[in-house]
């Protein structure tokens, strides 16, 4: 690790959370794209690999067994079930993005969320809520993926998630994904301006007011 | 009060502190200028009032006796001594701005903000550094106000108020007023969005999932 970026400042795990057709994966996109500061930390998960994914890039794709050797070898931060599959954000991912000196975006569910929050009071959580069900419903249907009963356990699942936004630090509703973007993008420069992560400003002020 | 204000959501006391001379009140007015929803709270000064200002306005200028009477009837929610002058922030100037449904910009330094974080510990802290200390006296003497005694006192009380720094939420360096303007406006725009100051986000919520 580099010490003199471990010195001049504290990095950031910048968790966005939102039910699924909420607009997340969008916003985090945009992020990534208007912001050189931030790196997705590549996750491992037991679902299988889709066309066009790619290992080690898009996901680890690990077996059942694997997972469950990982997490007995304490290689999470959190971990949870989500449809079926298992999904996990690894420690040494994150470190790798902290020590190059940038902040971690965190796409994770609530679950995720508390477990890391134990490990790590720090994490700065953001909330995003979709402006209505009807509309959530709608994004879901124009995926054309799914089938009607698989539409409902989303709803379901979406509704499940919404209930726990007031355990996050920000909230918003995502009514247009670039307002939206800009908004996140304000508290992520926010949070970089905390006194606590600021650390080099010991130096700097003990040099700037000397014996005065 | 409007109740609906109260309900929807609770204002903001942002308080801006900073060594004289390290550009606060620009920045203090290029928010106001780019903000509607923040304004000002009107203080009391034991000062004499200068040329061009207006009592109520800039201030309400009032002599030591009736600042002690006011201290006394508890009508502050700080106050601190300044260059032999007294200046306090008026609980009824703060409530004024806040039932009007926005946010009160408080400009005062790190006496008044301890003060104030006593009786309300939901204040949001900006505190801005100068580039360097051979900046501020640049800065202080291009005012071409004060004598060199006086540029040495107010150089050794803005030493002392920079101690104070790690004290507040955000810290920030003054290098560009346009550019310092930006990131204060973002730490306010970003604090809005606390899920802890969203109070009808409850309702919303609870409207949108129903009895899923």
């Amino acid at each position: 690790m580099e010490i003199a970026s471990a010195i001049l400042r504290r990095g950031l795990l910048f968790v966005l959370s939102s039910p699924s057709g909420a607009g997340k994966s969008t916003i985090a996109r945009m992020l990534m794209a208007t912001d050189d500061g931030l790196a997705l930390s590549v996750s491992a998960t037991t679902r299988p690999i889709r066309p066009g994914e790619v290992d080690g890039k898009d996901y680890y794709f690990v077996s059942d067994e694997k997972f469950e050797e990982m997490v007995a070898n304490g290689e999470f931060l959190e971990w949870a079930h989500v449809f079926g599959h298992r999904y996990g954000t690894l420690k040494r991912e994150v470190l790798k993005v902290i020590e190059s000196g940038r902040d971690v975006l965190l796409d994770i569910d609530w679950q995720g969320t508390q477990q890391l929050k134990q490990v790590d009071p720090d994490i700065v959580r953001v909330f995003i809520l979709p402006p209505s069900m009807a509309e959530l419903e709608r994004r879901l249907r124009a995926r054309g993926t799914d089938s009607d009963e698989v539409i409902q356990r989303r709803m379901d699942r979406a509704a499940a998630e919404i209930s726990h936004w007031a355990e996050y630090d920000y909230v918003l509703i995502n009514n247009d994904a670039e307002k939206c973007r800009e908004l996140v993008h304000n508290i992520l420069k926010a949070e970089r301006l905390k006194a606590t992560r600021r650390v080099f400003l010991h130096d700097f002020v003990r040099e700037m007011i000397g014996d005065r």
